[in-house]
């Protein structure tokens, strides 16, 4: 907001970047290639990462979808009739963390022509090491597609990663069946602008763009682009990312220490939690929101955590951590004492 | 942008647009719908008419589309590899206008699956009345698709629509293979902010919304949209189009008697025009730029428009359409100047 203000509202410039077409993909693309350090001909721009889940899903997957669970749940609705979504459960007593080896003997098994891997995922926050899904992805070249969200990733702490952001953007080019989904709306705010892109081979973005995705770009998205690729804003964005990851690290830690919740480690931006006190996860959500003002995401929508335990909470600033703190033991602890009393 | 202003930016209300996901596109659909007098669930919301365009042409068209030259490219360009595009000359001649009779006989001897009729056309500016576009339609209900694109339709007076914005998005309900696509880009200038829809069957609608488009629209579209169906913003809309459409025929007028040149009538916001005096579309183009800082399009590009000797002009303020018609004057002056002189 600061650099739009000083840069676009302040100096009257808004008008310009809504009345005029945007870039072109390609151009776009161009501006952003520095940043994310890989060929400007590998980089898809999309209206949002949806727009390229569902380009990848409609043209780019024939057959089998393999898809984790819990997941995100476009990944497998947005599988036209054709394909068919198969599902790898995640296992809330392994912390819905995937044992690379047992999954590649269940993708031998399952044959499917795609996988899908959300790394952090969503919504259990669990994380692959860049190592892991190294091999992941030299163990699977002979799939169609190996798609790999990394709409999270820049909350994720990779030990092999040092403070950089990790990525397997890089390994497209030797991996042409690879296609790297990146969001930009979870690390910088901006759901409503709309701004994600997807890695690929340079062969399937000139596939995409050759019927379509000529302007699916808007003004302030290519702004935000043109932004979060230069060097100053880079700089400016390093320590908040630190700051953010380390007030996550803390409001992990405290929320693990509360009576009747389970915390599942996280990597991503929200924590996935589990009632154990037999407090409902619809219960948690109204009382949150009507008692503290609080949203949190109940999971009951979400194949493989139906039961209604599973909520979804997102990491804030410090001091919104801390009140998300005091109102989730203020439910609970409401909650046990009533369960005492009855 | 005074509504935009007033409503979102001066009240500090434009983070909330950037920040939180956009409606979803059947919630934008409600909004819009008392607008356009359509039902809801016939809506299409596009992240700009072009991806309506897209949609359609991969979802609901299948062999052969009847394409009108001179026309906007990406009818034919986004056209997947099964579809064969095929092309009925519009002559420079017939001032680039249909004739019903004669176009009818045409498809019925190349027998498409559907079929693109742009009006006002892009970029001859012809148009068909409401009564032979309602002629075409019932004619034509045994094609897959109708393809009618009024993303210009707002500049357009049509006696049968008294000042209302004519439109066949209503006949929709008694056929179902007609799809009514409109960019609000044109009469609005936001080409910026990408809002278009698509009016087409309910079940073409849910079709679509399966597999895809959940987000397809941005904060400030969604804004947007819902400012558009606004009554109060409507009433201020009306004398705006009618003043402008005065305007423009008043530019066109104006044009139509500078020697040098000849004005295909149009009903749209610009002018094609046919440069008669042996200068080249791209010198024209060269010297209103350099010598007068105004921008009109070369139609080099356009099939059906190579042989460089088309310019299509769009229509602005009275005042900048004034300064444009002193800018053609002077650069077709001089080229006579010269042309005697030489």
């Amino acid at each position: 907001m600061d650099h739009l203000v000083r840069e676009v509202i302040t100096p009257g410039k808004l008008r310009d970047w809504l009345e005029y077409y945007p870039s072109q993909n390609r151009a776009i693309a161009q501006q952003l290639a520095p940043a994310i350090q890989v060929p400007a001909e590998q980089i898809f721009i999309g209206n949002g990462a949806i727009e390229v889940i569902q380009a990848i899903l409609h043209q780019f997957v024939h057959g089998r979808i393999a898809v984790n669970l819990p997941t995100f749940s476009s990944y497998y609705e947005f599988a036209t009739p054709g394909v068919e979504p198969v599902f790898y459960q995640l296992e809330a007593a392994q912390d819905f963390s995937l044992n690379v080896d047992d999954y590649l003997a269940w993708v031998e098994r399952q044959q499917p022509a795609a996988v899908v891997l959300i790394n952090p995922n969503n919504p259990s926050g669990t994380y692959l090491s860049i190592a892991d899904v190294t091999r992941l992805i030299q163990s699977l070249r002979h799939l169609e597609s190996i798609i790999i969200d990394e709409s999270f990733i820049h909350f994720a702490a990779d030990p092999d990663a040092d403070e950089s952001i990790p990525s397997v953007a890089k390994l497209v080019a030797d991996h042409p069946n690879l296609v790297v989904v990146k969001s930009l709306s979870k690390d910088f705010g901006i759901a409503g602008i709309r701004a994600g892109y997807g890695v690929m081979a340079a062969e399937r973005v000139s596939r995409l763009l050759q019927h379509g995705y000529l302007w699916n770009s808007s003004g302030l998205a290519e702004y935000f682009f043109r932004l979060y690729a230069r060097p100053d804003f880079q700089a400016a964005y390093a320590p908040v990312r630190q700051r953010y990851r380390q007030d996550f690290a803390a409001f992990q830690t405290v929320l693990a220490r509360i009576p009747g919740l389970q915390v599942f480690p996280s990597q991503a931006n929200f924590v996935l939690l589990k009632l154990t006190s037999g407090l409902s996860a619809d219960e948690f959500f109204t009382q949150l929101l009507t008692d503290h003002g609080i949203y949190v995401r109940t999971c009951r929508d979400k194949r493989g955590l139906e039961n209604g335990e599973y909520v979804r909470v997102a990491g804030r600033t410090a001091e919104e951590n801390t009140a998300i703190l005091s109102a989730v033991q203020a439910v609970l602890g409401n909650h046990s004492g009533r369960g005492l009393a009855g």
